[in-house]
């Protein structure tokens, strides 16, 4: 089915193969280059949407935009098909060794997440821990319940260990996430 | 199940109904009023991607953008969920009353419709022929073969109307795509 290139040289010496492999890159750049890697080889349609814009004055003699500002956004940063599936997420990295600050998620891409779960999607967050070098998928569910739970300012890491997925990370599908979906979702 | 609200004004006098209806409005603005009228109705999450835009200059003292032009699109305009199935399109408008030029549709777009398709997706592209006061819905797949074949500049109007389906339009869902989708997909 999927081939995973990298999975024996990952387990090996994890963390140097690791260290190695995302030097330089964070956390979006290794999502686009995960989905670039999906794409050419046939596995999954995913992509990043645009990043939105609210252009103020256009230059028609440059055809440029010489003013704009950027919106926030109204839904995920990800989403696209695979195996018949429409797939959902939202893409964070934090600095934190023991929790995810909430603030990190928008009101209104949380309430994105709960409307396509309730059409069906698969859909949930990617979130970084830099420091630690891992990243977890944890499914939408946790984190509209974390979101909406008003006491909560963040989810603590441990939270996230335990109702989250660990992804695995090869050389091209740096953050492949499609894994943790065909064993827990499809 | 989906409610049409306007469906017996549209039948009793449809000319006149709908050039008020649409009076002042491109398709594009239709198409966002009728996905923000499923998306209200929790019918279905269908949502236009931004414009991708490539950012040459920040002004970071005003936080605005200063230098930035408009990059082409690598995939269609819209996307999203419906009863569970994921669903991905175009749309254009054409002044033309006798065909669909092929130019107005990029080749990534058609290798997306393309690639989408074979993943399981409900694609397709929506063509306005605004002189006509028709809207149809014609499946990805025909889009792709007239791409594909080489002679062709355009597809004639004759051929939407034989393989296409004239989308109907209500009030607050003006060009009621869904209701194709629930006849002839789901």
């Amino acid at each position: 089915m999927i081939n995973y290139p990298n999975k024996k040289v990952v387990s090996d010496s994890k963390k140097e193969y690791i260290n190695y492999g995302n030097r330089g890159m964070n956390l979006e750049d290794s999502i686009n280059l995960t989905n670039t890697y999906y794409l050419e080889n046939n596995i999954a349609v995913i992509h990043k949407k645009p990043t939105p814009i609210q252009i103020i004055k256009l230059d028609p003699k440059k055809g440029r935009i010489v003013d704009a500002f950027f919106k926030s956004p109204s839904t995920t940063d990800y989403n696209g098909i695979y195996k018949g599936r429409y797939v959902d997420f939202e893409a964070k990295e934090t600095q934190s060794k023991t929790a995810f600050p909430l603030a990190n998620i928008g009101k209104h891409q949380v309430e994105h997440l709960k409307k396509v779960k309730e059409q069906g999607a698969i859909a949930f967050v990617i979130i970084s821990f830099s420091k630690l070098d891992e990243i977890y998928l944890l499914d939408a569910n946790y984190i509209v319940a974390c979101y909406t739970n008003l006491e909560r300012k963040s989810i603590p890491y441990s939270y996230i260990k335990e109702h989250g997925h660990l992804i695995s990370r090869g050389y091209f599908n740096r953050v492949d996430y499609l894994k943790i979906l065909d064993e827990y979702y499809i």
